[in-house]
């Protein structure tokens, strides 16, 4: 009994980034033990794939060494989901929550590990944002799986389309990328109502809670912070660019939208350019790709979402202050200006590094991965990091037939992408201020 | 007679970036129809490719959509000989060596545009570091070209031998990377008077010339700037590092060093360590290498040579900064601090600023040749992007089979790399000082 509490007293003392990491491994670990069992899948699997599937659904990546829609029974799928909301929804609001349920006061340690995982600034917002957050998340998620219903149920019936439908609706909202079709969503490609909902709930845990809990509180643009700002003109602006450069690349490739109706051609282009960042949902076969396409789609996935969202990548933010600092230093300017606001330049220095150490084990990752599997492509090796490190889940078709080292090395790369190359590094680094000019604002990186 | 005086006043007029370019597009004009004469070439030879050689030379690049040692006489070779050395001693010196032989006093806007060119802060030093530049090169080339004859003459005879110790020392020296042997110094391989020359000779020239001045005048390692200590000690890191992963990777290789004797192992993996950071010269077949390699190599090559030297890439001073600013903020400090020094944040922006633009241009690079080159792997593309950007001149060996407007396309690309993103941009930016808690220098980048 004493050393049980000795036990909980060490536990207890792990900073928060080591809890992170521990809750993450345990978690993992259990979700591997239980697909594991015999009654989670139809014929067997390997402990390698059982460690593969549970590490991709808990870090809501989706990449898969063996197909989730033929492999798992309905059992190992509701695992699979369970996993998925785990790990999206955040195991840390799930800690508070849990806190908040047994009648517990949360605690500072429990706030900065929130904070931490949220990205938030300011401690005391923290609490509250987690109540929103949950509330908000389940909403949400049960709204899109009524409508997903609508096509499911008359489809597959009552029990596999509710199903379907709950299974769809979660691994869209956490950005899993998760499907039970072995071809993903491609044959709802010009469907609209799959195509709307399922997009719209990436989009929505994907932009990050703090901006939706500004939307929800100040409803006009001209009130809301300037990181608000910067994410929903950044959002529209990347995406209709997307949109535009898979329409006209892929337009008359006969693998992907050659053959389709051009409504179908624009549904397609839609899809493919919002999800790799970072749902990871395909309507088209990605591995059919033009490489300039692949190319293109890289690089979204290695920008990714927004910060405190359910996806992961450097964040879309990091990439605006790059780019701004970028801007403002070619125009002759010492500060970072946009839409009246300065920003500090520790938030520079913060964007910068986040940036680094993404591109430095990105290209560990890929030089690691040539080395394990000498027969593939090196775009699509360059394609399968990527989409790992930024939790992505598309692959261009390198990931079933991945060497056991090169699983290793997949599963290791998606637990760096989402606990995020900082977290592992160092604790909480408090900028300090500098001289204002304008006035200064906080933006979230990472 | 009145309009010519007119038009002289215009061309004064015009701000250093702008005469920088003007030169840069007179010279290679001059050169593109010397090379189209046709006692240039044996055969003859396209426009393209005469714009292409006379390009590639001028940019000290080393890419050629013809082979140099077959396609052109030796008077043909001559010029490309004197291109390199006009491109890359530095038109820029040129201008103000040819402004002291007709006794003329240095304005002060020559020498902004030597400042410019040379990256240099202080303006008074330049015309000092011109003469030394000057003289010390032609003084290192022609001692080159002495220890080279040692081995050529007696292979070639007098003739031939004293021509190919010319051409080869100022190709060296330049770090244009162009031979006059179809497989460039393959055949030398295992050479030690070959590599050694050829090597000192592309290391001195690209590690740039302020650091020489600094080597020469202070001696003693303690003495030397900021800048100087970081280029001679990240050289040293980056190409031990980079001889270790050649020699590993390609030790079993057959095409590469796998039937070599150790001997010759090390002397390719050093040579072919050394001369990505952007002298060009291979001893060993780079298509030939493994992908994990040239990924590697593209990495060199992106990072480049000196500051003010006649290398190319973003310098290995602005990766330093990156990486410093990186290691800073991962260690909680605002400062970036490094050998009891602490760097202004004004040469972080620009480090980033230059890293960013250049990411920019080759990634736009690789999706339009990906567009010209249906057929072409993307690791080639790839490497012909960053090889032309970062005026290095290897090859995975798409450089021969280039489209018309591929090779357009990279010879946009040469000079774009040349010339700076900077320089095509801005003109200069003067950064204001903040407060200094350890004593400030300054370092170059780009
Ligand atoms: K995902
Ligand atoms: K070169």
């Amino acid at each position: 009994m004493k050393s049980l509490v000795c036990k909980v007293k060490k536990f207890i003392k792990l900073n928060p980034s080591q809890l992170l990491v521990l809750v993450f491994v345990v978690s993992i670990t259990v979700g591997t033990c239980v697909l594991k069992l015999p009654f989670s899948t139809h014929e067997g699997i390997k402990w390698v794939d059982a460690l593969f599937i549970s590490t991709s659904a808990m870090t809501v990546t989706g990449l898969a060494t063996v197909d989730p829609a033929t492999t798992f029974t309905t059992f190992g799928q509701f695992i699979i989901a369970v996993l998925i909301q785990v790990g999206g929804l955040g195991i840390m609001s799930f800690a508070v929550l849990i806190y908040m349920m047994v009648g517990k006061k949360i605690g500072l340690k429990e706030r900065l590990l929130m904070q931490h995982a949220l990205n938030q600034t300011s401690v005391g917002g923290i609490i509250k944002l987690v109540k929103y957050l949950f509330v908000f998340s389940i909403t949400i998620e049960l709204i899109a799986m009524i409508f997903l219903s609508i096509r499911w149920v008359p489809q597959f019936g009552w029990t596999k389309g509710l199903f379907f439908s709950f299974f769809h609706s979660i691994s869209a909202f956490n950005n899993a990328g998760f499907a039970l079709w072995s071809d993903n969503l491609m044959q709802y490609v010009g469907d609209p109502l799959v195509n709307i909902v399922i997009s719209i709930l990436f989009i929505i845990g994907g932009i990050g809670f703090t901006v939706l809990v500004d939307v929800w509180k100040k409803r006009k643009f001209k009130k809301l912070s300037l990181h608000t700002k910067l994410m929903i003109i950044g959002t529209l602006i990347i995406n209709i660019v997307a949109m535009l450069f898979i329409f006209c690349m892929e337009y008359s490739n006969p693998e992907t939208l050659g053959h389709f109706t051009l409504k179908d051609k624009l549904w397609a282009s839609y899809f493919q350019a919002v999800s790799p960042r970072t749902a990871g949902f395909n309507t088209i076969d990605i591995g059919s790709m033009d490489e300039t396409t692949l190319f293109f789609i890289i690089i979204l996935m290695f920008i990714g979402a927004g910060s405190g969202s359910t996806g992961g990548g450097i964040k879309l933010t990091t990439a605006l202050i790059i780019a701004l600092a970028t801007i403002s230093f070619l125009r002759g300017k010492n500060d970072i200006v946009v839409l009246k606001r300065t920003i500090n330049t520790s938030f520079l220095l913060k964007a910068l590094a986040i940036s680094m150490i993404s591109i430095v084990f990105v290209i560990l990752g890929i030089l690691l991965l040539n080395l394990t599997e000498r027969n593939a492509s090196f775009i699509d090796i360059m394609f399968e990091v990527v989409s790992a490190f930024g939790t992505v889940g598309l692959s261009a078709g390198l990931t079933v037939t991945l060497s056991s080292v090169g699983k290793q090395l997949i599963i290791f790369i998606m637990i760096l992408g989402k606990l995020g190359p900082l977290t592992l590094m160092f604790s909480l680094a408090t900028p300090s201020k500098e001289k204002i000019r304008y006035p200064e604002e906080d933006i979230l990186t990472g």
